[in-house]
C-alpha cells in the first residue's frame, strides 16, 4: 500500500500526518508554526517532522500535500499570499522537496485541500460534483467537479462567504456590506445573539450572560438556548439557516453539485441550521438542482486538512496532471 | 487548413456552416427544422445539408459540432430533453455520424456552444476563464474555464437567469418567483416598460404605444426612449442593469472569470445597461474579482452558434478528450 504525507499549516500550529492510499491516518504530529522564525525555518522543521513520522510509521512516502491558508499557485507550488504566515510568493514546494530527497510536494489552499479530502475520501466518496463549505469562524467554500478542483482566475473561485445578499446589513472585514459570512458563521451567529440581548429581547442568553459577559456568547451557547426553546435563539438560527440557504441556492444554480458537504465548527448546530437552509434552497432554486441533491456533514473532521492534503498528493501523482 | 461543420438547431430553423480552423465561416445554409417530421428526418436532412455545403466549399470536414437547446449528454452525444424539438434521449451524434461516413459528431447545449465559440474564437481569445451570458428573449450563461466548459451535475450548471434575487417579484415561466431573467431579458425590459405605462408614468412610450398597443413595446423601444431622455425608460434600464450586476456579482465571486462576454439581443442596449451593471458589480463584489475583470460584447453575433459548434468539434478532436 502506498503512503503520503499530508500537512496542514496554520498561523499557530502545523499538523503533519502519514496517510495511506485509502485515506487512513497512520501517524500524526503537531508542531508550532513559529511564523516569526521565517519561511525557511518552517520548511526545515517540516522536513524534519516528515522524516520523523515517516520513520515512526515505518513507511516510505510517495509525495507530500500541503494545505496553506490564503492564495496559492498550485501549479508552481508557491504560497502567493498568506497574511497570517507573512508569506508572499514563497516557493514552498520546491524548498521542501529539496530537503526531503526530491519527493514531490504539492501545495494548495487549505479549504480546497479539505474539500478535496471530503470529496475523494470522506462524505463525498462516489459523488462527482461536490460543493464543500465550512461554516466556522468565517465561511469558506470550494467546488470539486469531475475529478478536479475548480479554481477560476487567480484561484479565487468559490468565495461563497463573500457573496453579498439583500437583507444583511453588517459590514464585513473585507470591506463589503452584506457578506453571507457576517451571518452564516460562528462569529455571525454569536453576533446576532448579542444583538438580540442588546435589543432587550426576552432570552435565556440575557440571564446567562449578564452585562459585559454578553461578549462571551458563542454559537454553541445559541444552540443550547435553541434546545431550551428560547425564541431569540430559535430566531437567530432560523435566520442564519435561511440566509445560508439563499446563498447556496445561487451557488447550486451556478455550480450544479450533486452533494453539499457542510463542515466547520458552526455546522455543529446541525438540523437547527440545516432545516431552514434546505427550506430556503427549495424556495429559491429550481427543483432539478435540489431534488436529488444530498447535503451531508463532513466526515473527516479534525484531521480533514491532513487527510485532504495527502489525498491531493495521491491524486496529483496518479493523474500525472494538475488537479 | 482543416475544416469543420457547425450546426445550430432551433425549433424553427437549423443553420449549417463550414468553418475553417481559424473560426472563419466559409459556407452557410439555413433550412427549416420541421420538428413534426421527427428526429430521424431532421438527421437525414442535416446529413444532406452537410454534404451540400461541404461540396460547395470544396473541402473535407474533420468533424461536426451541433448545438441543441435544452439538456444534452455531451459525452454520449444525445439530446436528453429538448422541449421545442420534442426530443428525449435522442442519439443525435450516432445517427448523424452513421449517415456522413463515420465523420465524428459532437453534441452540446446551444448556449455552451455559443460560449465555447466566443471563448476560443471570439471576444474571449487569450482569456482563460470566460463567463458568457446571453441577454435575449430569456437569459442564459455558461462558464469556460481553463480550456473546458463547466457542466456540473446533469450538465445543468450556469443557469444565472434562474438565480432568484430579493427585489424581483415576478413569477418566472419556471415557476419560481424572482428569477433574474424575468427582469434581465428583452421580455423583462419590455414588461417593466409596459408596467411604467400602466402606472400612468409620464413617458414617451405611453404616447407612442397608446391603449392596447402598449403590448408592442420592445426592449429596443425602451433604448430609443432612453436616448430621448425619457425618465421611465432610464429607470427601467437602470434597474435592469443593477439587478443584472447583482446576479453577476454572485457569479463572479463563485466562478472567478477574467472576462464576461455579453451577447443576445437585449445586450444591444449597450452602456445603458452595462454602466449600472458594472456599478452594481463594484458595489456588491470584492474588488479582486472585478479589478482586472474585462466585460466585452460578443463578437461572433448571428453565426455564433455555428462557429461555436464547429470550434467545439475542433477542440474535441484536438484534445482527444471530452471538453
Amino acid at each position: 500500500m502506498k503512503h503520503y504525507a499530508g500537512v496542514d499549516i496554520g498561523g499557530t500550529n502545523m499538523v503533519i500526518g502519514i496517510v495511506n492510499e485509502a485515506g487512513e491516518t497512520q501517524k500524526m504530529v503537531k508542531i508550532a508554526t513559529e511564523v516569526k522564525r521565517g519561511g525557511e525555518d518552517v520548511v526545515r522543521r517540516l522536513a524534519e517532522a516528515i522524516g520523523q513520522v515517516q520513520k515512526e510509521a515505518q513507511v516510505t512516502i510517495q509525495g507530500v500535500g500541503i494545505g496553506v491558508p490564503g492564495f496559492v499557485d498550485h501549479v508552481k507550488g508557491t504560497s502567493v499570499f498568506a497574511a497570517n504566515l507573512g508569506w508572499k510568493d514563497f516557493p514552498l514546494a520546491d524548498l521542501l522537496s529539496a530537503q526531503i530527497g526530491g519527493v514531490p510536494v504539492f501545495v494548495n489552499n487549505d479549504v480546497r485541500m479539505y474539500v478535496y479530502g471530503e470529496a475523494t475520501g470522506g462524505a463525498g466518496r462516489g459523488f462527482r460534483h461536490v460543493l464543500g463549505i465550512t461554516v466556522g469562524t468565517g465561511m469558506a467554500a470550494a467546488m470539486y467537479n469531475d475529478g478536479r478542483l475548480y479554481y477560476g482566475s487567480g484561484g479565487r473561485a468559490g468565495e461563497l462567504g463573500h457573496v453579498t445578499l439583500e437583507g444583511i446589513d453588517y459590514v464585513c472585514n473585507c470591506g463589503l456590506t452584506g457578506c453571507l459570512e457576517t451571518v452564516a458563521s460562528a462569529t455571525g451567529i454569536a453576533r446576532q445573539a448579542r444583538e438580540a440581548v442588546a435589543r432587550g429581547e426576552s432570552t435565556v442568553l440575557a440571564r446567562q450572560f449578564p452585562g459585559e459577559k454578553v461578549a462571551d456568547i458563542t454559537s454553541a451557547d445559541v444552540s443550547k438556548a435553541y434546545d431550551a426553546g428560547d425564541p431569540a435563539a430559535i430566531a437567530v438560527l432560523q435566520r442564519t439557516g435561511t440566509l445560508l440557504g439563499r446563498g447556496l441556492a445561487a451557488a447550486i444554480t451556478l455550480f450544479s453539485p450533486d452533494l453539499i458537504v457542510v463542515g466547520g465548527g458552526a455546522a455543529q448546530a446541525g438540523e437547527r441550521l440545516l432545516k431552514p437552509m434546505r427550506e430556503e434552497i427549495e424556495r429559491a432554486a429550481l427543483s432539478f438542482y435540489w431534488r436529488d441533491l444530498q447535503i451531508k456533514p463532513a466526515e473527516l473532521l479534525e484531521d480533514a486538512g491532513v487527510v485532504g492534503s495527502a489525498l491531493y498528493a495521491r491524486g496529483r501523482l496518479e493523474a500525472g496532471e494538475v488537479l
